[in-house]
């Protein structure tokens, strides 16, 4: 026998949302841009500020040998020197460049961190609903990954059935804070809680319990606090990206960083550097490195999908959907108007609505709206929610 | 246990070229830059071609959201049909852009390559000596790489001792020409004698040999055909990289292309497509991504290289120095004055000349040679060259 059969399934089955979204692309060219209402994919409808085609600008007067050569694996040490120093401005913490692992994006560095941290046998443990990949990253470590449902109704961390969850075999945890897709924040009061649960289990079981925040769309809020984990938590690697708050997504470019809260930070770190180097990572983009040296301060725009938000919510109210508040991200987590989850999209798509099911993220009854799209699009939206509504109440 | 000890060994344990490297940048700082002869690092001194720079200019004019935004994870059409209409004009292979996939170099190629097609308890078989990563992917994978030696004194592909080697667990073979370390390309010749034995071993063992073909040198050459293996022979992976043909090592662009003459190509790019997502691969820069769509034929500029080819095996004629005749990459190797090269290569560092051992790539009594340097580092090493001769001459 030869070839990996799961591969072949996984390269094979294509992601539902890709698949939605390519159904979109289709469907627009055949009945017009105007028509169909894509809410499928998290592609960033603001642009990347201006300062990243300034930049990109002025580094092409460098020398081109020097600037597209190669840098060190976890990157040069400018902008591992900048990232640092952005995270002690904004979180207080001492954060060192030799912690700061600069990786293709926060795909990338999930499945490096998740490879590094667990071990063939091991557990990892994630809150439903969740970003479907961090099991196939899970499963390819030779783990398990353990699903824990998030507390009903405000889709926080449900501590005690998390607790419930966590045995000698737990390696990590993975949280994800704005969450896609239901758009939720978990709260200082929620994460120290949790936190407080995971230094007692610690020290109850006598291992490290490696707590792994994928942080994508930590800017991407509405005014509500996102808590720094590594404040509150030593054993956290965060998982950054700048897909969302650059609006860099095809470009893969983010970083892991070790918190120096850490004891063993040091040996953490090798074996996330061992870890990148078993799955063939060389180094991330260096051109877009400068770029991320250059842009770190750099303010995301989010009055855009600020105002969006404002209007979808208002049609979801007007039309009487249920919705969990949403307050980061930009993706609303709107309750089926049947219990089958799929079949609440299907029934949506032939309204032209391209909804994700929630069963896409291990959930069910609830689909996800994503309202990073042009505000016509909710706008001219109305109507076809409106039908789709009417559908069931009839 | 918690942490993976592999990986912080792995992450731990620096590569010894790039050590160097280190040393050689920290030295400089030291004696000053002309004092050291850095002949580490395969980094290209010739600059990215002028259309590079032009390309991206021109591209940061186009809206930055569409510009930037996620491209299917093998990348966009446009490109994957510029790769393929490339190969076709160049190699008369009716090649489809469906089998060319993306990826962050020819690291990233190799290492989704080889875990799509080898199981946990095969064997790969490469000829040594090679680049070590090589290893690293194929335990990833849980297979066995196994060495074959070069054939001695021409070090092209010594075809009974690679056809002893293959055995019922054979997966795939790993061949890299123009070749790193050693600056050999295989000739016609010889890859046919190959290829007729790997069709004769797959017929008797009723099983696909994959030949992987690491092909990151393809365009330095300096007059020798390397002939396109897939028109050789059917099962090919081809990985290809533009860090030495554009000179964009730190951007991370290549791809693989599964070859259109192998009869289950959907499967297998199934099953690249399913490894790649795997270990955490969404998708290559989409800026980078264009400006290869743009430059696909873009000639390499390999004069600088062949004019510091003609210094450096002058110097070594000269000084009574023995080496491979270099027929293409920017290698020269040259064998060690002494049985250890290791030590030889210690002796060498003595006189500011940085050598790679052939230790680093699984070979002894060879040093590794890298020319692209500015011609004047040749140049003014000559005396150092000469002191370490005569130091062995004494």
């Amino acid at each position: 026998m030869s070839l990996n059969q799961k591969y072949i399934g996984l390269g094979n089955q294509p992601n539902a949302i890709r698949e939605l979204f390519a159904y979109g692309q289709a469907r627009k060219a055949e009945i017009g841009d105007d028509k169909v209402y894509d809410f499928s994919i998290g592609n960033p409808s603001v642009p990347a500020p201006q300062k990243v085609a300034d930049t990109i600008t002025e580094l092409l007067k460098e020398p081109a040998d020097v600037l597209h050569g190669y840098s060190q694996s976890p990157g040069q040490m400018g902008v591992r020197q900048a990232v640092a120093g952005n995270i002690k401005r904004r979180f207080g913490i001492d954060a060192q460049a030799k912690h700061v692992y600069m990786t293709h994006g926060a795909a990338a560095g999930l499945a490096i961190a998740i490879n590094a941290v667990a071990l063939p046998g091991e557990e990892v443990i994630t809150v439903a609903p969740y970003f479907c990949e961090y099991k196939v990253w899970t499963e390819h470590a030779g783990a398990t990954l353990v699903e824990v449902p998030a507390r009903a109704g405000d889709f926080q961390i449900d501590v005690p059935a998390m607790e419930a969850a966590i045995n000698e075999k737990t390696a990590a945890i993975i949280i994800n804070s704005p969450n896609n897709p239901v758009g939720s924040i978990y709260s200082r009061e929620n994460l120290q809680e949790f936190t407080d649960m995971l230094r007692r289990k610690e020290e109850e079981l006598g291992r490290q319990l490696f707590l792994i925040s994928d942080e994508p769309y930590r800017e991407i809020t509405y005014g509500d606090e996102v808590p720094y984990v590594p404040c509150m938590y030593a054993d956290t690697l965060v998982c950054y990206s700048y897909s969302k708050s650059l609006s860099l997504p095809g470009e893969r470019i983010g970083y892991i960083y070790v918190s120096d809260t850490m004891e063993n930070a040091d040996e953490v770190f090798y074996a996330v550097s061992g870890s990148a180097r078993d799955q063939g990572y060389i180094c991330a983009s260096v051109l877009f490195q400068r770029v991320v040296e250059a842009c770190v301060d750099e303010p995301s725009d989010v009055e855009a999908y600020r105002a969006n938000r404002e209007l979808l919510t208002g049609i979801m109210d007007e039309l009487g959907y249920e919705y969990v508040q949403p307050q980061g991200a930009f993706y609303l987590w709107v309750k089926a108007l049947e219990d089958d989850d799929v079949a609440f999209c299907n029934r949506a798509k032939a309204h032209e609505l391209l909804l994700v099911p929630s069963s896409c993220f291990r959930s069910k009854g609830y689909a996800r709206v994503s309202y990073c799209v042009g505000a016509d699009v909710i706008r001219n939206s109305k109507q076809a929610f409106a039908d789709l509504k009417a559908e069931y109440d009839a």
